[in-house]
C-alpha cells in the first residue's frame, strides 16, 4: 500500500489514543454529518441520512403492521400547556428554546419548540376522544425536536435531533402495558435486525424515568469504550397526563373515565450507537441492513480486455437481487485509494475484478467486518454475495454481543466497581437497594449511573453494592453517553 | 334514506352557500385536520397525513430515481445568515418566528425558525464544495417550515407547514435550467398521477418570483370556486446565493467559479388543492392514488347465511392485489349510516353485498366520483375493481381538466376581465405588457393577480389588457389563495 493510498487511514485518530476524537473523525470524514453554524446543531449529510431512512423504514413498517397511524402535531407549544403536568415542566423547562416574536411582533405568550409532544398531543386528544369505541388511539409522528444541550456531540446529544414519538391511549392498564412492551420490542428489533446492536433491556429507576411518567423501559447498548448508550425508551404514563389534560371518554358502562397512556421514542442517536458499536480505526463498519451502499465493485485495469463487460454483468445481477451496489469506475483514483475510501465508508462487501481474475473465472471478495479477502467463483456470484450479506449481518451482531458479554462484570461492592471502571470499563451487574439517595451518591462518587433494572433478574447476593443495605434488584451500572 | 342516515350530508355547508365554510367542513368533519391551540397552526390527523405520505412516496421515489439524495439541515437559522442575500431577507423577514432564549438563557444572536433553507444550506455548501468533480449537488430535505401568516386556512396557508425543499448546484446554466424544469415536471406528475389535478404551467412575473431568485416556474391549479392555487414552484436562482454565500469550486480549467443554483418546493398545500379540486357537497371525493382507503366493503344483513364468508373472500382478494381495502363490519351502525360516512370520507369505491346479491352471484359497486351504483358479477370482481380504480383516476383528472378549460376565458380588456370575475370566476387568458407597475394596479383594482406566463403562449392580440400598451406575453390572471 503506497503512502498516498494510505491517507484515509492516517486521517482517523486511533480509538485507543482518543476515543471521542476517533468518533468525530469517523462520522465527519465519512460525510455522515457536519457541524452547523449554530452551536450544538448538526447537518445530517446524505450518507448519514440514508442510514436514518433505513431505520425509519423498518420502524414505520412495524408501526403500520400493528395498526399505528402517523400524524403531525405543531412544532410550537404554548408555555401554559407545557406547565400542565408538574413533573414534566420541571424536567423539560430548563432545556427548551423559546419563541418570543412572530413576524416582527412580540407574542402574547411565549411558545417553546417541542422538546417532546405529550402536552400538545394530550391537548388535542382531550378535544377528540369521546367514547371507548374509538380506543385505542395508536398514533405516531416523525419530526424534529429541540432540547438546548450544553455539551453536544453529533448524533449522540444534539440540541436538535430527529426522532419518532408514539403516543397511545388505551382502555385498560393491561393494554397500555402491553403497548409499552411491544414498542420496546420494536426498538430491540431495529437494533438487532438493522443495526446489529445487542442491547440490555429493563426498567429505569425512579430518578431516571421520563418526567411525568410512571414506568420507563429502556434499551441500553454498550459502545466500544465500554460506555452505555440509552438507545430507545418506552414509557407507561399511567393517567398522569390524561388527568392533567382532562382526557376523558365514556366507558363501556357509560361512565366518564381517563384512558391509560403510553409514549415511546427513538432518535438519530441510534446512528451514533451504530458507529460506536462496530467501527474501527480504519473508519466505519456497517451492517448490510443499514449500509447505504452494501457492495462496491472496483474494476482493476478497467481498460483491459473484457473487464468492464464482466463488471457490468455482475453489477446488473446484484442490482436485480435488490442489493444496493455501487460501481466505482472513477479513472482519477488508483484501486488502492478506492479500497481505502470504501473501507473508511464502511461498505460491507467489496468486489475486485481484473483481467487475471476473469481468466480464472473468479473475483476477489473483501469483507469489511473481518478484513478478509477471498476468491469467489463468478458462477452464481450474486447469490453468494447475497448470502454473504446475511452472514455479515449475523456475525456483526454476534461479535458485538460477545463484546458486551465480555465487558459485563459482576460486582459485589464499590471497591470491585471502581476497579472495574478503571481496568475493564463496561457494564457492572450489581445488587441495589432501590433508594434514590444511594443512587445519587453512586453517580456523585463515580459519574456512573444505574442504567436499568434488567427484565432478566439474577440473584447475585442480598446486599446493595453501594450502601450495603438490603438489596431489591439486580441493576446494570455504568458510565453513559 | 332515514333522517339519521342523512346526518353527515346535512353537516356540510353546501359550497354554493359558503365556499370557505364548505372547505372547512369537509376537511374537519372527515378527520383530515384540526386546529391547534396556537393561532394559524394545524394538526394533521391520520386521515390527512396518509394523503401526505402518498404524495411524499411518489415524489421521493422520483427524486431518488433521478439521483437526488435526502439530507437534513437545522431548523434554526442565525439572523446574520438570513441577511446575506438582500432580496431574500426583505422577502422573508416580516414573516419569520424568532427564538431569543435557549435553555433559560438569552441568546447572543436571534435565531429564526427556517421559513425556507437557502441561507443555511448555502452556508454549508460553501464549506463543502471544492471541485467540479463533486457537481452536481442534488440534495433534498423533507421538513417543516414556519412563516408567520396573518390569515390562515388549514393546508392552504398555515404558519407551519410540511414540505420538501430541493437545493441543487450545477456547473452550467443549462444544467441548472434543466433541473428547474425537471422538478416542475415532477410536480406536474404528482398532481396528475396522484392527485388528479390538472395545472397550468408557466413562469412567474418579476414581482411574484422567489425572493432572491432569477426565474420562478410555477404550477397553478383551479379550485372549484374558480380561484387559483399555486401548487408548487421551482426556482432557477442563478448565482445570486452562490455569490452572496461565497460558494466556489475549482472548475475544469482550474479556475475558481460560482456554481448555478436551483431550489424547488411543494407542500401540504397540495392537500388543500386536492380537496377543492374534486370534492362536493357530500364531502371528500378522492382519486384512488391518494385515497388512504381505496375500497370499503359494507356487508348487508351480515348475520345472514354466508354473507361474511363471501365478504372475507372479496376482502382477501382485493388485499392480495395491493388494494387498500377496509371492511366496515361495525354492528352499531346501519348500512345507510355507513354509506354516508364513507361517501363523506371520499372513499373511491364502495362494495355492498348482502344475501340477495350472493344469490345472484353479484355485488353492488358504488363510485364516489359519479355517484353511480352498478351490479358487478362476483367472478373476477377483484380484477374489475382494480381496473375501475384506474378508470376513476383518469376520469377525475379529465373532469377537473374540463372544468378548468370551461372556466378559462379570453379577455381583451379590463371590462371583459371584470365581467368574467363577476359572472364566471376562473382564469383569464390575456395579453400583458410585462410592466410591474401595471401588474400592481391590476391587483389593486381587482385583487386578482397574474398567476403566470404560460409556457404555451398564444397570440391573443397586441395590446395589454390592462394598460393598453404593447403586449409582451400571454398571461393567466385570476384571484388566488
Amino acid at each position: 500500500m503506497g503512502k498516498k493510498d494510505n491517507q484515509f487511514v492516517q486521517e482517523i485518530t486511533p480509538m485507543e489514543v482518543d476515543f471521542p476524537q476517533w468518533y468525530t473523525d469517523v462520522i465527519t470524514k465519512t460525510d455522515m454529518v457536519d457541524y452547523a453554524p449554530i452551536k450544538g446543531f448538526m447537518v445530517i449529510k446524505p450518507y448519514g441520512y440514508a442510514m436514518w431512512e433505513k431505520i425509519q423504514n423498518f420502524l414505520d413498517n412495524r408501526y403500520k403492521a400493528t395498526g399505528h397511524k402517523n400524524c403531525y402535531f405543531p412544532l410550537l407549544i404554548p408555555e401554559s400547556l407545557l406547565q400542565k403536568e408538574a413533573d414534566h415542566i420541571e424536567g423539560f423547562a430548563p432545556e427548551v428554546a423559546w419563541v418570543t416574536h412572530g413576524g416582527n411582533k412580540k407574542l402574547e405568550e411565549r411558545l417553546c419548540i417541542r422538546p417532546t409532544s405529550e402536552t400538545i398531543i394530550c391537548t388535542m386528544y382531550s378535544k377528540w376522544l369521546k367514547s371507548y369505541r374509538e380506543l385505542p388511539y395508536l398514533y405516531n409522528q416523525w419530526c424534529s425536536v429541540v432540547r438546548w444541550e450544553k455539551t453536544t456531540r453529533p448524533f449522540l446529544r444534539t440540541s436538535e435531533f430527529l426522532w419518532q414519538e408514539g403516543h397511545t391511549l388505551h382502555e385498560t392498564k393491561e393494554e397500555a402495558m402491553a403497548e409499552t412492551v411491544q414498542q420496546l420490542n420494536d426498538y430491540i428489533a431495529v437494533c438487532k435486525d438493522v443495526l446489529a446492536i445487542p442491547v440490555i433491556t429493563g426498567q429505569k429507576s425512579e430518578s431516571e424515568k421520563f418526567a411525568g411518567g410512571e414506568i420507563t423501559y429502556t434499551i441500553e447498548a454498550m459502545m466500544k469504550d465500554g460506555k452505555a448508550l440509552q438507545s430507545g425508551t418506552s414509557h407507561f404514563l399511567g393517567k398522569h397526563f390524561t388527568e392533567a389534560f382532562d382526557i376523558t371518554y365514556s366507558d363501556r358502562e357509560g361512565n366518564l373515565a381517563n384512558p391509560y397512556h403510553t409514549s415511546w421514542g427513538a432518535s438519530t442517536r441510534l446512528i451514533g450507537g451504530l458507529v460506536m458499536t462496530h467501527s474501527d480505526n480504519r473508519g466505519l463498519v456497517l451492517p448490510p441492513k443499514v449500509a447505504p451502499i452494501q457492495v462496491v465493485i472496483i474494476p482493476i485495469a478497467a481498460q483491459k480486455g473484457n473487464v468492464m463487460e464482466k463488471v457490468d454483468e455482475i453489477y446488473a445481477a446484484l442490482k436485480a437481487r435488490g442489493i444496493e451496489v455501487e460501481l466505482d469506475d472513477r479513472d482519477n483514483y488508483s484501486p488502492g485509494w478506492k479500497f481505502n475510501e470504501w473501507e473508511m465508508k464502511g461498505v460491507p462487501v467489496r468486489i475486485e475484478i481484473g483481467p487475471k481474475d476473469i481468466e480464472n473465472d473468479q473475483a476477489m471478495v473483501f469483507r469489511r467486518d473481518t478484513l478478509e479477502k477471498e476468491a469467489y467463483a463468478l458462477e452464481g456470484l450474486d447469490e453468494k454475495i447475497n448470502t454473504l450479506l446475511d452472514t455479515i449481518q449475523v456475525d456483526m451482531y454476534n461479535k458485538a454481543k460477545a463484546f458486551m458479554d465480555e465487558n459485563t462484570t459482576v460486582v459485589q461492592n464499590m471497591d470491585e466497581f471502581k476497579v472495574m471502571l478503571e481496568e475493564k470499563p463496561g457494564f457492572a451487574k450489581a445488587m441495589w437497594c432501590g433508594d434514590a439517595e444511594c443512587e445519587a451518591q453512586i453517580k456523585e462518587e463515580t459519574t456512573a449511573t444505574i442504567r436499568c433494572m434488567p427484565f432478566e433478574q439474577e440473584n447475585l447476593g442480598c446486599k446493595c453494592f453501594h450502601c450495603g443495605k438490603e438489596a431489591k434488584n439486580m441493576v446494570i451500572v455504568g458510565k453513559a453517553y
